[in-house]
């Protein structure tokens, strides 16, 4: 309820017109509430309370109702009405001062809001400068908003823009609970109106709801849900929402198409590679399977989820040269002449050679490129050594020796896994790294690997798992002896 | 020079104050502003002048300096002395409303400075929604942040993600101009202050600088600048640029990493065409040209840049299937067997097949698979009709015999220009669409194409240019008659 209290800040000037009632007019001039209690810090003295033997006149102040009056009281009869022009005359000062002091008042809310807008924009713009992933943006934004406008929960739904399939990023929901919530009628409502809606979900929840309007139509929603033992969302905090909405569909946008680049940036690797192991049928699947079991390896090895796309990719390129060698070369059956062998080993250099003018990053290129050198510095086709290889290559090199001894060739049926990998153990600190060996093993005893690896499994040849279990770790145990 | 008339909006307690100095008092009261003249507005009576032969009292209005007085004038000597608690009591009043005014004016400044803030921002996010291109997304935000601010010139300078090489996006200046202005000692300050700065131009023109900040450090600048003529920036325009900057710096962040991975990807499509064409030393840079040609002819015919990005991809694309036809019958000097002929006839299914599952545009998969169809429908693989060829495989047909032609093969050297240009005319509305062999034509003819084709023309086989200047208008008035 208001309160005259709540807007004398200055008392200066009544406390003046107070003095002056009692010094010119003997009149004890009192404010009171719009409870009918006298405000006793504008009274003259502490103990300067109106009897009831007195004559009194009352002044309301005319600013919103009930606010409170301006009390008079007098023993003397005349007193009021002789200071009635002066009583009058300070009741509009009053009422004037009132109004402004009630117009800061509202003013003042609107800066602190308008400012609260701003600064939470910057704040924004600020934590999510040099985001790359639309994911990471969009719950980065959710939990700042609904932390700002004291959400409990909400989510940001968005088409793919290849597939135009659904992206959702819940905040405190499940997936499950964010699409039946995507189909009830307010999100139908928010699309016919364009613009953000306060509504309720059907069980009463107070929810928010913003679509995500870019030129071409509405990619999306925002919503964001407040339990059912709290306060409604109010219209101030729609208009919140939609201002940062608005201010960051562009970004979404933007990481939308980035991410759709990339992911056709990767199919376009995959598809190349896929067509360079199909000019043999002995390689079919080589590329995609070397890329995996490489990304599994260096995720054991503890390498971050960044540098594992990269060697995603360097896996699928890193038979990309031999578009280069002639197909009879390369697809001979018999033994290979000093010359042709000759010919074969330069193919990594012509990856080199492929890749180098895209200016892909050194992660991917010396990866793909160095993958049948050797750590002992026996390998084609620069003779590095283990300094000087890339720490990628080295997991390279034992993904596509395990994968091509584990596979067919047009010389030997595939060998089991304990064999390929006990080769892949001998051959421990002449060709291959001991620290990416151990990892293939571990990957391959893992049984999460194994199901993320699973297009692979069915490929695997092994009769037994128990046998290939013993066997595995039996070779651990090898691994661990201090002179490996 | 303020004056108590910028302040006093309603005048009702003022007029009331001077009513109840005349009857109360028998005084009058005047309102006197800064320069000494009464304010005429608040008289009681429009002629109402104090005159010389009267007492005096003046009572300052405590509030801003020099604003005001009220004047008191009476025949009485002692009536203003009477008066005195009272004129006091109301100057009292009045300063408190003045000093209200003046903090309700403040705060309306400031409310109008934010809402226009949030305005731009909103105003500018929603102007950008869609755009795709980081130079696109500058000028746009460069000439709404110029108007808004009323700065005359001004420029975004960002380093490219992938080379580190500087972007420039001017507005109102030369590309020159710029980097002239770029070495001027404020953007080391800036950039050492790390925020935006108020500073001058060495010719003392008003400058703003901010600097563009990513979480990895600085990637460029924003400027402003205003004529000389001009008054200077306010460190409001300077907080307002600092904010927008701040604002957009997200989604320029983004734009630079989709430009450069869309620049890979280009560059990834070229080596692997480069790659492709190498398995043949006589197809050594047939893809790129390919390439170059039909984004020259799809431009001469009007198609619309996006389309023409996508026809360049298509170019270099169009060959892809041969990495799956065996080296022996691709590289084969004698003539094909029809076994053989059959086996090559099916690669540009193969590269439908290899480019199918990348989900890329129809734009680019049907003109590369489509590109040895027949206008006619004699054509292979698939024996397409003229209406069932997509616009663009028209054109990289056009252009891929057209560079087929007048390169040299292992059965026949390069023919000139004129030669393939006939052999081509002859094919219209047999193999060939006469629309784009037209628009190849004019793209020969074209000095500002064959510029742009640069590269190409070194290869292009003609021994006399003025030669060659007459064929052309001889085979462009033939393409003219009614009968093609």
């Amino acid at each position: 309820m208001p309160n005259i209290t709540d807007y004398i800040i200055d008392t200066s000037y009544i406390k003046q017109v107070i003095e002056n009632l009692k010094n010119i007019y003997n009149i004890n001039g009192y404010i009171i509430d719009s409870e009918g209690n006298v405000v006793k810090d504008i009274v003259l003295m502490p103990d300067d309370l109106p009897t009831d033997n007195l004559f009194k006149g009352f002044y309301q102040f005319e600013f919103i109702e009930d606010i409170g009056w301006l009390m008079c009281a007098s023993p003397d009869e005349i007193a009021i009405s002789n200071a009635d022009w002066f009583i009058k005359s300070s009741i509009t000062a009053i009422n004037l001062l009132l109004q402004r002091k009630l117009k800061i008042q509202q003013m003042s809310k609107e800066i602190i809001e308008l400012s609260e807008q701003i600064n939470f924009l910057f704040n924004l713009a600020k934590k999510v400068t040099g985001v790359k992933k639309l994911h990471e943006f969009c719950e980065i934004s959710l939990t700042d908003i609904a932390k700002k406008i004291e959400a409990d929960s909400g989510f940001i739904i968005v088409k793919d823009s290849q597939n135009n399939e659904d992206i959702v990023i819940p905040y405190n929901l499940s997936a499950d609970e964010v699409i039946n919530i995507k189909n009830q009628e307010m999100f139908n409502l928010a699309l016919k109106k364009k613009e953000a809606i306060l509504s309720k979900l059907d069980n009463g929840i107070s929810a928010i709801v913003s679509p995500i309007n870019i030129k071409d139509g509405i990619i999306g929603f925002m919503a964001f849900f407040r339990k059912q033992d709290k306060r409604f969302f109010t219209a101030y905090e729609k208009k919140l929402v939609s201002i940062i909405d608005n201010s960051i569909t562009a970004t979404i946008e933007t990481l939308r198409l980035y991410d759709s680049l990339k992911e056709l940036y990767l199919n376009t690797v995959k598809a190349l590679a896929a067509a360079i192991d199909a000019k043999d049928p002995y390689t079919h699947g080589h590329s995609f399977r070397v890329a995996k079991y490489s990304m599994a390896i260096a995720k054991k090895m503890g390498f971050e989820k960044d540098t594992i796309a990269d060697i995603e990719i360097a896996g699928y390129m890193h038979d990309i040269g031999k578009i280069d060698i002639l197909d009879p070369i390369l697809n001979k059956s018999g033994k290979l002449t000093d010359k042709e062998y000759e010919e074969i080993q330069k193919y990594p250099h012509i990856t080199y050679k492929i890749l180098e003018p895209i200016k892909l990053p050194d992660n991917i290129v010396l990866p793909a490129s160095q993958h049948h050198e050797k750590i002992n510095g026996t390998g084609y086709p620069y003779g590095l050594t283990a300094e000087e290889m890339h720490e990628f290559a080295k997991i390279i090199a034992v993904a596509d020796v395990f994968d091509a001894l584990t596979s067919d060739r047009i010389y030997r049926p595939a060998m089991t896994i304990e064999k390929a990998l006990t080769i892949i153990v001998d051959g421990i600190n002449k060709e291959f790294d001991g620290k990416v060996v151990a990892a293939l093993i571990e990957v391959i005893r893992d049984v999460d690997s194994i199901n993320e690896l699973e297009n692979i499994r069915r490929d695997l040849k092994f009769s037994d798992i128990q046998i290939l279990n013993k066997f595995l770790e039996a070779i651990t145990e090898k691994l661990m002896l201090p002179n490996l």
